[in-house]
């Protein structure tokens, strides 16, 4: 569980054991957090010497963290800041690889949120982007590295078929990452839920529409029974 | 439209001149009708020298029709029964093959109801069923084929990927036909029609879950320009 | 598939032997596209003497696109931009008449994106607006014009009956183009997508909502059956 | 309000005052009611010289009624019995003419139900069925006659668009009845009742699916200010 | 019908003939159009002498009509602009009463609008606001009054029960009008709608979310059966 | 939480324990039960000295636990049996009087679940039936009596507007039971629902459709209070 | 109920004996509300001597009521603003402690809002918040105090699951107070208040989304069965 | 993919390789199949030498296997046949231990058909059932053995908690096995698989409603991981 928002009068307590308790360093959802308070979280961790990551962040959000701490990077792609102090942590880290595949490229910023989240968390990526179904050279051009990877991610808006047929050709556990992306009978993302959920491939799980962050964490879960 | 049901009192009037002004033979939808007024319905056509097609033919409907009619075909698959007497229709007819796809077995009665109607108004089918985009190369391996036909119908049910993929592969039209095979989330076919409407695939059109029939009119109504 | 947005760090690879392969041009989907984008994608295309359709065009990125091309044709009803300059292509080109009907004046954005594709792609276009079901008399009184059509592409928001009222009367295949006009219980148009999937009318296919751009590939690939 | 179903221990207090309050005669709402109870509320009224009709009637009902009462007709195709006693009602009846019209032959139950209701409480009725846009000939051939009519009640499944056609040629007042014909996404009528809440066309109520009793009632209230 | 909007390139035939041949005006559904559009049409109908009412207008297109023609008057709670020059059309008109009934101050404007349209249209109307479910003697202390209109109509958000209790206690036809007061599950509207049309009262029919205009012209179809 | 069904294998472990821990008795939802199950749970509080209910008791299984145990009754209309052995508990009973509405005879079983779990938990229960809102004078005529009751539960289908008038006529907290009758767009208590979560009316709590139990379960909590 | 928005022409009349009537005071919808007419309402109620509570108030409302009463309190995480002027009101009051739990810091708004609103009301709360179940630890820790309340409201969004655990831990009265809190699939609350209708815990009962004002009423309405 | 229903003409091809391919055998989906269809596919498999599993299978398709082949074993509750023939396979297996949980009695019909095709496919299951969140100490007193699988699959119904509180106890991934225990505003399992996929808790991935066998081979493609 993440620290959500508006975050009323007093800010979340912080979980500075939660990295040693599961192998994960902290992350922050940053909407609804004033760019003061981010910058407070941010500095908390660097005094323990802790990694921070914070999703969903916006160019104000990010302009107060650049402007305090030299030590983080922004990204405006997944929208994430991530610290690059030194840490103290000395936990064994999760290992292996994640194909983190998008259809579109409308489709890229949840699924950088997937990538970069994967990443802070310590597992290498595997970028496979603009491989939506609609021209499948792109996609089988590719398949042969995808199967290389211990888990995938397959983000898709639209029709969502990304994942099914991604299941059909790899080993690997396949998480469907649903997109909002799409307009009038598919606004929203609905018909990529509804899409992932009844795939007729098997070995597909779904998570909840956007949810890079999310997919990133199921991944995770499942390398770490790699270590 | 065809005549619908149940059908009160007396049954509705039949419409002699459709097939020579649409070129196009007339349809009875079965349901609702007493099997004692379907054999009226087809002995009044055989008086007329015209062909007719009843589609979602029960078995107890079909075995009134064949006890009456020497001259008829019952497919139970299809589950449409057509009249084979002699006509006197000497219009022109369509020209032109119609590919019809199914992704499963499952999605056989709805793909064969198309094929049906197309073969009745005088359209070639090419059948590729069990093309389903979870096993890729078994769609891939007949894709040479399915490119040559003037129109594609793909049925599919589940999360209703075929079409789209399809599209992406043959230069004619592709009508999408989605069936209401599928439990959970896609219970009845939304989630098939759903992912079919918001196909990224461009030049996909869509039919109501498990119109066979429609989606076979409409493709006939493309072949027509062949002519 | 049209490459979408936002587009992140270099933008989509684009498919100049598009044209060649399927008879048609490529199309831009501007949204999420910065001007700067929008003129290099025309700048590429210009290069190659290949023609390039931009649709869902803002004004800023319209301005854009005038500023730098003299020769490119901006339409703020279809929010489309065009490309005028000559160019090398000499392949077939698509033949025949698509009729474009909309039900009311609100319908006409997405009726026109529907008629600008058609005509970018080569085919002719007859246009019959304000004929909504609700005043029958100036849908009869045009008709006669719309049978000689061969594909018809008929638009409505609301309750959306036009293409079932139309499809009764011609015998070219009509693709039900569903508008987001409407309100309460037919916002974003889902009552008028409903009632085109269950049309009592045979041989209607139906688009996504306000997909102008997809009813008009639709139509493209009947019509090239003709050449 | 009809007393409903199941009608536990004692059966619902009659209301035997109705008919000189409102102009109306009672009506029974049969489902969950025994034969035995339908046989006991009928033989109430006949004691007090009053109408009285039963809709939603089963044959087990009815043959439990004609079994009894010599002087009941029931129609099996609307599903209702009515009274056809000599009654000691002499207040004021309801003068004037519904128009009741039906899409296709599958939503004469309902149309009829409304048509026998508006009977029972005085009305004339004139029936138009099988006037389906679809076939919009059938349905100009007889909108003069229909536009004699002091209130029309148009009942249609599948897309529901004949009431938005008709309330476009004719003066007065339209009830849509949708009904629950129709299949996939129009399964249970929801397709029809929304397209009639989103009619194009001014001055068009809407009822609940298959209620063709309230569309009466309805209509009955309307008539009444002719008296 | 209505025209609508946007009104592109030219704007929508005006229907000169209709006041004539419905014996109601013209109206003008205001969204869309441009303050000069609107202005155009207006001084058309005053060369024409023949009166006209805008619905769903702005502050911004009100003070261009008012800028332009002394002779109209805006009222801002229902959002319209009505004529009040002197008209050339002697035929005759709407006769009767109609009770406008509001369950909350938050559905005022969609009366109103009701309300306003009636009176346009020639009918008197009798307003009763403030009297939802929730605090009952108020609807009660006005019921005698109510039932003395020709015809109701009942505007209501929230759960929507206002027109299911009216029609219990008064016995002219009741027009319920759901609007889209309300939040979370009622959010638009949605629980108001289904709530109506679901009533157990008979003799209800229903509207369009937020529809007062069609509300009241279905309520000027019935008064148009007094005269 | 209560076992359910289907109980595989062997059956649920019964919790001896919990009338003492919370006041209230075992009950025993018996849908997916065998006969033989429900014999042998209802033997074991037997044994015990503990009182037992069970709910949703088919003819059959009630059959079965007449036939082996003399002290227990069957109420058909509820659906529930509940023990009436002399028990060993003398811990504190809920006190204090639930007011169970019913806006129609077809409410009955749901409202009469509701009603039998109160008095089986020691409450005492006030019961007013047929109080639906389309006949206002009923419940007025016994609001006086509502009144006095601690807690009151309303339950009613369709358009489930009882409870909001309730509410605005009562000072004791009211739970909203919506049942599942209804049809057409109110099919299986949707808009009763819907409804009651909108309800204008303030301090309304709503529980799931046909849920009697949990609204008894839910006032005995509140009426716990009273002790 | 209370009057709601907008307020046309003159605003709602004030129920100034509704405090004596239900021994509660009473309380006003701010949204809609312009700040002069909310100032005209405190106004009216502290000459009379009334305490007043005003919900979901903006900060420019907020702003108008300190600016002319320094005897109000604003508390800008719930929205609202109380009186705090010496009332006349001698009455008795509620008594009894309401226990407010929050699943996470994004649902604070609503669970102060309903915190606020028992407290203007005479009720006391205990606070319990960040108690979300995917950190089940900090809830356990704090159950032993939870259980002492007289009822207990549970905020949350998301997936709304803490309801049906604290029912299992408590015996009190818990009602469930969805939150808009939530994205994708659960957009607008829509997931969490399906989830408390279905919880498997009993006795709990739900209000609409973010309705905390509504949930204070009832739990008010069960306190008061305590004086 | 698996070969589904009804199978026409002649049934689907086998495919005896994926063993092979990917380390696990093949499964049959037997609704749709007559029990003659069925005992082939065994036979064809038993030739092989190979596994196989049947599910979803019906007491009549159970009795005719049983009767041809005394190496098969029927589970009634998770209403699978799994072959006990020797087999030729000697490839790896999987490896790993998944923990089933089951919320109700009522959901062990699904977490046993996961539980069943996790053996088949090689892996161990550890089995904790009736552990739903109403009673929350049998699922903490339990928990310390469910932080020992490698991945946890959690069954629930009705409200859909059990993944979330689950997710937020043990490190492994959680795949969330929504079923369709549940009835009124839950009927189907919409809420549990809504709650499911907005999940406060990090790292639970969802398949679809009743989807035991999707489960499952998500598990086992995880648990390959390991090997």
């Amino acid at each position: 569980m993440r620290s959500s928002t508006p975050d009323a009068a007093k800010f979340a307590r912080l979980d500075f054991d939660r990295g040693r308790r599961t192998g994960f360093g902290e992350t922050v959802y940053a909407p609804g957090k004033t760019p003061e308070q981010l910058v407070s979280i941010f500095a908390a961790f660097k005094r323990k010497g802790q990694p921070v990551l914070a999703t969903r962040v916006s160019p104000e959000q990010a302009a107060a963290l650049a402007g305090r701490f030299a030590d983080t990077a922004y990204d405006p792609t997944s929208r994430t800041v991530a610290s690059t102090w030194r840490t103290r942590r000395a936990g064994r880290r999760i290992k292996g690889n994640v194909a983190v595949l998008a259809a579109g490229t409308a489709d890229l910023p949840v699924a950088e949120e997937a990538a970069k989240t994967v990443e802070f968390f310590g597992g290498t990526v595997s970028r496979f982007y603009d491989v939506g179904i609609a021209g499948l050279h792109r996609l089988l051009g590719v398949v042969g590295e995808v199967r290389k990877a211990d888990v995938v991610i397959a983000a898709a808006g639209m029709e969502g078929a990304l994942p099914s047929v991604v299941a059909g050709l790899v080993p690997a556990p396949v998480i469907a990452l649903p997109t909002s992306v799409g307009y009038g009978c598919g606004a929203g993302g609905f018909a990529a839920v509804l899409s992932m959920l009844n795939s007729c491939a098997e070995g597909v799980t779904v998570v909840n529409i956007d949810n890079g962050f999310g997919a990133a964490v199921a991944a995770c879960r499942m390398l770490r029974k790699q270590g």
